[in-house]
């Protein structure tokens, strides 16, 4: 079979550029995956415990975007799921993003409504105009109690940094709610595939003009075939340029340690962050989000790690230099018919409606005319 | 010991009455509790699971009245406890009472403020002025979608008869929240006790002044020592008078069927009410509750029966008329030193707060320059 397009990646980027190039373009595509299944980091899969859990973490859909809701539902069902965390915080378990039951539970107070969250609030931020980093910016958002009890030592073991030492940018971002509100996202859409993951990326795959190779590393299949079809690129750009510069963009990983039960549930929370205590930064229970049902249950304790699959980009001033480095490559590239879209190639942390967005934004980039 | 005051029954009610008298007249009480434990409803217990449990179903403490709140705290502390309940429904679990995440998981709405809420509502409610009866008001406050998958069946279950058979205000209180807030109740102090019920109980009886008589019937101890003292009479009022009106005032009750099992949680919440399934209405999780943690837990299903502990008065024409007779007495009965306090004495269904509220109010009434 001759192809007109390689893909390099099946994860959510790859999959949709894969499926707008042979609905749309009518295009024959290759789909080259290293990994032994499609869905990337999506990923999911009964256990020998019989437990559906995700290989690289728990993955929560969730999105404003009308186009990225529309797209999705196009391939499988989505049940609505809404999303809820819990810190366990000296004994307690308080909810998560900061509302004013994490405040009353966390500190004994007795707040009953937007004004006296907001008055609470204002008495406890540190006035800081401009943070310098991340530790400032914690202040000057929910003030000391709360970035000591929920965020100080949570972001020390995500980074393996002091906050003092990481850019105001990670800890600008933490959603402080004067309400009851506990959902942990706030987007319109919430759902996860009735399916499951997997299912999911069999479905939107499902289509005679796609082709996947698993177990598959592109640069050992170009040293073989050649490329002579428009690539999509959607692995670390890093890597793709490793032989023009040999540094490293730097990812911050994750070590999965899956446990299996012989009973119901391990815990009351889907996910139980444990910002002050444990190694790990958290423990994920599947069953409370696919809602299985069974006497069975898998858990995962997540363990930061320098080590593994690239997660979460470090962004340091150096990796933004070097990353703009390998920008400009690829955008040399582009002449050639080599696009990069997606998570890893663009050294972002897109969340998966994001991941989604790029693809379909990049595809009517390329193919205006489609 | 001669006695000065007689209290009958142990619950809030008569705990209550003896601290006081105790406490700020000087007297000696005696409280003669039928039952073979002191705390009335609220008594609890560690099982032979290991597992806190409360014999008469889950006591959530909450309220608004300062006095309470500080009287409380006087014997025990008292944990920060946000009461949180789900009902499972087709498969799902969502929040009770009705808010927008509620409508959303149900229906597949994507609701998101409360605009956009009280914009839905007002497209599901029946335009109805006067709910006739529980059907008219459910279908009149959350519309027949709603009232259908939560109210409709649970309501049925709960007070053996038809909605389109109870009146109005069984339905009319329900609460519909028209944003984000999932907590069961609103009250600005919402706690449990630090070490249990029957502890704070303890704590609140530990008086040199007062005496507890277990296994006492207060009418077998009139029999054979007579009454010569002030009695506060927390019993139920029908048998009060049973020599005077042979009729007895109808009351709803519910089976506790406890289940112990070895392992660290049977299901994700506190409380899942089954509105439409089984015969049990819920299942209550107490380790949820009292946050105690370790690898065995205890359940208990409640089944509503007309047989058992009076736990809900049943208000109907009937029976509230039955009750203004018995008033009548109580007032006469109150000439000659006999004070009738509580929720089986007043035929109300009584919150904990309202019951000490009651008490404390009766004690100051009673002893106006105490």
């Amino acid at each position: 079979m001759q192809y007109d397009i390689i893909v390099v990646g099946c994860g959510i980027s790859g999959a949709t550029i894969a499926e707008r190039c042979a609905m749309l373009l009518n295009k024959k595509v290759l789909i080259l995956e290293k990994r032994d299944h499609i869905g990337g980091n999506c990923y999911d899969y009964y256990d020998t415990n019989g437990v559906l859990v995700s290989r690289y973490g728990a993955h929560l859909f969730h999105t404003n975007f009308e186009e990225v809701w529309e797209y999705i539902n196009r391939f499988d069902s989505w049940n609505p799921y809404v999303h809820k965390v819990v810190a366990s915080v000296d004994g307690k378990l308080v909810p998560v993003p900061v509302n004013i039951t994490t405040v009353n539970l966390l500190l004994g107070t007795h707040i009953q409504n937007e004004a006296e969250m907001k008055e609470w609030l204002s008495t406890q931020v540190v006035p800081i105009a401009n943070p310098k980093n991340s530790e400032e910016s914690g202040l000057s958002r929910v003030g000391p109690k709360l970035y000591e009890a929920l965020f100080k030592q949570y972001t020390q073991k995500q980074w393996d940094k002091s906050p003092t030492e990481l850019a105001a940018a990670v800890l600008d971002r933490i959603p402080v709610r004067t309400n009851f509100d506990d959902r942990y996202f706030s987007d319109k859409y919430q759902a996860q595939p009735a399916n499951g993951y997997t299912h999911f990326f069999e479905r939107l795959l499902d289509h005679p003009n796609i082709h996947v190779s698993l177990n598959t590393d592109y640069f050992e299949y170009v040293k073989i075939h050649g490329s002579n079809t428009q690539v999509f690129f959607t692995g670390p750009i890093d890597q793709y340029f490793a032989s023009v510069i040999g540094k490293k963009l730097e990812y911050r990983s994750i070590r999965f340690q899956f446990e299996q039960y012989n009973y119901p549930y391990f815990q009351s929370n889907s996910v139980v962050n444990y910002p002050n205590d444990h190694e790990y930064t958290r423990i994920v229970e599947y069953k409370h989000i696919t809602r299985q049902t069974g006497n069975h249950t898998t858990i995962s304790r997540e363990f930061p790690t320098w080590e593994g699959e690239p997660y979460y980009p470090v962004l340091s001033e150096n990796n933004l230099d070097l990353y703009a480095q390998f920008q400009k490559l690829a955008a040399q590239e582009e002449q050639k018919g080599v696009y990069f879209v997606g998570r890893l190639a663009n050294y972002k942390y897109y969340n998966m409606d994001q991941a989604f967005k790029n693809a379909l934004d990049t595809f009517a980039r390329i193919f205006p005319n489609s």
